[in-house]
């Protein structure tokens, strides 16, 4: 039986949502906005019955038994935790810090029989499902290097907000690199052991953000990724070389594409198609097809983004339909989502690439395993005065 | 009046180069080849007159008065710099160290009246002198990325040569980077200020090489380079960040991509053809479309480097026929080509990114002022001595 779905957030992955959920058969019974105005337009648009800007309403409704968290990054940890803590199932993104991922992680562990799943939608879209498989079987032999390139316009919206400061999660790096952070692990079956990086603010103003007011997240930027240690897929054993570029001054186009080179052959991802060519062969053969996208939402995010959340919500349907009990949910059609886990590795990446940037050295991933102490600086001042 | 040629190699390069040139009414007088087997035969299959494997009887040979040198890198410095002392137009491919590139420096100095430039064709490929001319009318407003991606098959000689040592001056970054090295430059006007460098050699070991040979020559090379200083292009004084991605490991296929992004608009050459996007415009338009290539060495070279070699001996044509003396030659129509300069602060570059590759950290560009002592060694341990 599917459970009844609480939405936080009105931007356009919200919008886009709801009806998906719909079209899978959830019912949508309660919508979050940070303000009155914003939740009640939008619920009004997308029918749904019941709308407000107090969290507490949502996660507290009879109805609500899975919340999907889709807000600025630095709200959703105390969204995402305190769903858990009232016993919610959870789909969000990604949060602003490693310490709010390490918060979400304790949370998740603490109540493993809830659902909580990242809700990087790259994982799903059908070209990467089909390239994990073929890199499984041996496709492109040892992988050697992945390569990224994602081109298009300005993420900034149009007035001044979140998006423009890197602090509160904003820039290509966080919103856009963290899903091919996700992506390039769960294809290679490696986590990034160093990484190296570029970040670069070429658009510190436009006509809605200007006087004193400059941004100061990433509008090009450049990382590097060595992966280590033999993962599930085969032969990943002697580490793999990993380049991502990421490019928001392209106005007018978009371009995703994942490019995983091996030792005996090579797969690419154009948007949502798939391309493949083994050594010896004359030319690519196109491995995977896309008609196109008949859905709403094309005008709202990228079709691989689009794709990926549409076949998430269809695997979170597979989830539920399994059981009778509403907030029950079985393992196996989720089983490839990210993890809150996942989501700490990737965070603690995005942190390693942010100090590469600023030391110009590469930086190694430590993944956080205790809660920094937020009191440690005042007992270092009090130890210090002791002495 | 043109002048007699005589050319040095037996190579890919030579094989091409020598029906250019008398297609363009040149007369190859001499070949040079490693061994009088290798020099008699080429020189029978074109047509050449004399051939020899010893260097003096093509410099010192009475008809020669343009030597073209496109042998290993290792030997280049040598027959360059001994053309120009015997009073020879040169036209010549990188050396293998910086130190080389230096003496030739000073030898191109010491004879500004020989003409003296590096046989890097991308330079003369029209594509980029579209390029270049676009990008100082300012077609894409400021310069903030370039973005370079090279891929094809392995670089590799059938057997083991200096094209598998690094030390020799093989591997994608001495061969193919220093080429974009030099191009990106010249479409900037601006030098790299910093690099940072990532090589590997993937494959190691094929059935030609093997046993206790390694290759030690770079399969994989990836770098970045922090342009500086406002040059002849307008508006690339705030710096321009380079990214280069040289992958030889994907047999049957060739990609060739250049972009330039800048404030306004952007630039793509792909193989030979040109593409241009305006901020605001709806799509992609082609500014340069390439009919193809009829003549021979479609086999041999890439496109794009065969169709600069055209390019650039057309030019040494023009150059030549302004003026009656054999010898003499014009500096309009070669005004763009690679100087020994040039070839410099290419081949520093490539050692910068060398040295980025294991320090793994970000390496300034120096250009040598002074050549450095021979003796230094010799004179520390004998100032230690008297100590």
């Amino acid at each position: 039986m599917l459970p009844g779905v609480g939405v936080f957030g009105t931007g356009s992955t919200a919008r886009v949502l709801v009806p998906l959920l719909k079209a899978e058969g959830f019912e949508v019974h309660a919508l979050w906005g940070r303000s009155e105005e914003e939740a009640g337009s939008l619920a009004k648009e997308l029918a749904i019955p019941f709308h407000t800007s107090r969290s507490d309403d949502v996660l507290l409704h009879q109805e609500v038994d899975l919340v999907c968290i889709y807000i600025p990054p630095s709200m959703t940890r105390q969204i995402a935790v305190k769903a858990m803590g009232i016993g919610k199932n959870v789909v969000c993104e990604k949060a602003a810090t490693a310490v709010d991922a390490f918060k979400m992680v304790t949370a998740a562990r603490y109540y493993p029989q809830l659902l909580s799943i990242m809700g990087n939608t790259l994982r799903f879209l059908p070209a990467f499902v089909a390239m994990r498989q073929l890199l499984v079987e041996g496709y492109v032999g040892e992988v050697q290097v992945c390569d990224v390139r994602v081109y298009g316009p300005s993420l900034l919206d149009r007035s001044y907000g979140w998006t423009c400061e890197e602090l509160m999660g904003g820039g290509g790096l966080h919103t856009v690199g963290s899903a091919v952070i996700d992506l390039l692990s769960h294809l290679t079956g490696a986590r990034a052991r160093r990484v190296h990086g570029l970040l670069r603010t070429f658009v510190q103003q436009n006509g809605a953000i200007r006087g004193i007011r400059r941004v100061t997240s990433d509008d090009f930027c450049f990382f590097q990724m060595l992966m280590g240690g033999a993962g599930p897929v085969s032969g990943t054993s002697s580490g793999v070389c990993c380049t991502v570029t990421l490019n928001f001054n392209m106005p007018g186009s978009f371009v995703h594409e994942v490019m995983v080179v091996g030792s005996t052959g090579r797969l690419v991802a154009r948007g949502t198609e798939l391309f493949g060519q083994r050594n010896g062969s004359n030319g690519e053969e196109q491995l995977l097809v896309d008609s196109g996208w008949a859905g709403p939402g094309a005008q709202e995010m990228p079709l691989p983004h689009l794709r990926g959340l549409s076949s998430m919500v269809k695997a979170l349907r597979q989830s539920f339909q399994a059981h009778d009990e509403r907030r029950s949910w079985a393992r196996a059609p989720v089983a490839t989502a990210p993890t809150f886990e996942d989501g700490l590795y990737v965070q603690t990446v995005v942190e390693a690439v942010k100090r590469s940037s600023c030391s110009g050295e590469w930086e190694c991933v430590e993944i956080m395993s205790q809660e920094p102490d937020p009191n440690q600086n005042l007992c270092e001042a009090l130890q210090r005065n002791k002495n």
